[in-house]
């Protein structure tokens, strides 16, 4: 058993409504940045685990996603990257 | 002016209390993921803008986290990747 570092970005599915973003662009183009064309808010974890190899640490991070960590209606996952600790 | 895609990771800075973490890493215990050891959570934005080159965009968003979109006090935030659209 080894530890690894996985990191997952979760994001709404693009063509969903994504309220947080359009806020955000609204927010910076108040501020003066007139050159953003949009925005997507999405979460970044890092998920620290023991697994075997990092092939077993991506399928339980997938796992994890599958189960808890996204909403598979509203939102896509990819796996960012496994490091070893 | 070209496009740009600028990835942001924003995280808690290590060492400052994460309870969103903490509760993910329990939820995910409670659910049989015994060998999850830690979660962070953060945000993952990605930012779409004009610029005059890659360095300009990645100057800009730095610009963005530090002005609106990172809480410099409890949070990080790195730029994971720029990308030509």
């Amino acid at each position: 058993m080894s530890r690894f570092r996985v990191a997952v970005h979760i994001a709404p599915r693009r063509g969903l409504l994504d309220p947080q973003g359009k806020a955000v662009t609204d927010a910076l183009r108040t501020l003066g940045f007139a050159s953003v064309q949009d925005v997507h808010v999405g979460r970044h974890l890092v998920v620290e685990m023991d697994a075997a190899d990092p092939a077993a640490a991506e399928r339980t991070t997938r796992d994890m996603c599958n189960k808890l960590l996204a909403n598979p209606v509203i939102e896509d996952f990819e796996i960012a990257s496994v490091s070893t600790l």
